[in-house]
């Protein structure tokens, strides 16, 4: 398999490898993730996010941790991998794919001999899987993707579902990467994406690094510039998708995909299916995040809003699915009607 | 008349004293403006800032000019004025208020004895006299708006729209001082308006100076925030209305108003009536500045972005005419279908 545009994410064997995206654009800047505490502390931080990534991130990481049971007891050894489980699964709410890829990996531990050695490769090994396969997702996705992008396009995004949100590819920059190999030469508007800013920090730095022409806007500049028809295409990508085809994202998706559709202007997800929440009917089940208000009131270090003011901080918004034109999957592309297309794909093993 | 909830700008006979308004709220500096050109850079760096008291600053900025030139001939008064005239209505292009206040003191400069002692009597009282009225049309939209505001209800404003906007009582949020007063017990979140984050600097500042609970989200989650029913009411200012009653406000307007639409929220807009184009018949003839691409990438004088990366700055949108549920003007309430209430709107004189 051919080099992904990005590696967010390496396993080293006895440590995780991984970018500190907090540190971006600035710098980039890695930190070596030796137990299950640290990685956990990585994915309640931010140093490392996007639904896919943190998934892998989980599962890495909670192979670093068995390593370091190997000599105990089988008791203990299976204890202490639940705690991790628990404690892993407790970082972020939203995003289906932690839950998914921590399913697995709990399905490797009791999928053979009550050793821990053996279920210590078992659980390495089943990372390792969920980190190749998410790569192969991505080129796929993006294979499937890159022919809704024409020649002289302007396309644009929301939040970074990119490279550093999976294992190298993206969600929605995967379609990117793929029609810009295949020489399409298109535009990239990246919303900024308050309050982390991925968009103008993370989007603009790996596409500007892949050669893609690059112009970062306000979120708020998104409604606007598609009502004036300077977007042909929208690609987002999504935490939870539910089996109506509602889909959570990133704050601010929802204002998008409503001036897309009053504009006219396709307006695409492009996830996993390990994103599919098979449990979930629609959005209102889908539980939202409320993150720290400082992240909303403190910028670079210093306060944009006066002293005592209050903040509210939800990290997602749902995004019901009439306002989707279709949803790329590894698995193909989902038309309208959503939720019979849904239905149709296999749920992923887990 | 009772005094005004801020005091953004005061005429001190020889000089203009208006708050730095890119200070806030870190601090409440002045600023003593001398000629014509300090005020003219005030306003291109948005020193001071808002449809209305632009207007107001270009008035009182010309005045404070034309008393520099009191010992002339009436020519090169005439010829001084007219240029000072010139470069204030250069400095931004898309509040009407400006180019009505500049005409109305244009008037003041003709209406009367070609001398420059007389001229300049003119001019201060013109200029005294737009503010007054300012004073006067803020309290009243606020009498007129207030009763939107319900006991409990949430408010949702989008930049500042506020005191800092106007002499002092605003647009926008003069409803909500008039129901402070009253004492109806009601929230506002405020939009944190990115690029230049008026909503959290300014609006906040404001409003919780006088007492009201105020909570500033990021732009992009006023739309669910919307759809989630959060929000019993919108309450915006604008830059320019013209015939068909579609508008020009801070960027983002569009979105919030789309999404209100969406949710069934009342939209409203709040202005005076020098807000009115009567050139104008639709939005798409509206001028949109667009403003420097570090306003975006650069905050609290930190680049958020990679280097290299463009940005886009559009300052303002348009907000289509079907989206508005009425616009407030101190001349009463304009209902659907708005043309035809705003046709009923006596032009303003200049």
């Amino acid at each position: 398999m051919r080099e992904p545009p990005v590696k967010p994410i390496e396993w080293l064997g006895d440590c995780v490898r991984i970018i500190d995206q907090r540190e971006l654009p600035g710098r980039e800047a890695h930190l070596e993730i030796k137990d299950a505490g640290q990685m956990a502390q990585a994915i309640t931080t931010m140093a490392i996010r996007g639904a896919p990534l943190i998934g892998i991130a989980a599962a890495m990481g909670l192979a670093v941790e068995a390593g370091r049971w190997m000599g105990s007891g089988w008791s203990e050894f299976r204890a202490e991998v639940e705690a991790a489980i628990a404690a892993l699964g407790a970082t972020r709410p939203t995003a289906s794919n932690l839950f998914w890829a921590l399913g697995r990996m709990r399905q490797a531990l009791a999928g053979g001999p009550p050793d821990p050695r053996s279920a210590c490769d078992r659980l390495r090994a089943e990372a390792l899987k969920i980190y190749g396969e998410d790569l192969e997702t991505g080129r796929k996705m993006g294979e499937i993707g890159a022919p809704l992008i024409g020649e002289g396009m302007t396309v644009l995004t929301h939040c970074n579902a990119g490279g550093l949100a999976t294992s190298g590819y993206g969600t929605a920059l995967a379609p990117m990467y793929v029609a810009r190999e295949r020489g399409v030469k298109f535009k990239v508007l990246a919303d900024e994406t308050r309050p982390l800013l991925q968009g103008a920090r993370l989007t603009a730095w790996e596409l500007a690094r892949a050669g893609i022409d690059t112009t970062v806007i306000c979120d708020s500049a998104a409604h606007s510039l598609l009502a004036r028809g300077l977007v042909g295409l929208v690609l987002v990508g999504s935490d939870r998708i539910t089996l109506d085809g509602d889909f959570a994202n990133k704050i601010g998706t929802y204002g998008v995909a409503l001036s897309a559709k009053a504009a006219g202007v396709p307006f695409y997800v492009v996830a996993p299916t390990s994103t599919i929440d098979f449990k979930l009917k629609n959005g209102s089940d889908i539980p939202i995040e409320e993150r720290d208000p400082s992240e909303v009131t403190v910028i670079n270090g210093r306060p944009i809003t006066p002293a005592g003011v209050k903040a509210l901080n939800p990290a997602f918004d749902v995004t019901p699915a009439h306002l989707v034109t279709g949803i790329i999957t590894e698995m193909g592309l989902v038309k309208q009607p959503l939720a019979a297309g849904l239905a149709k794909l296999e749920p992923p093993r887990g």
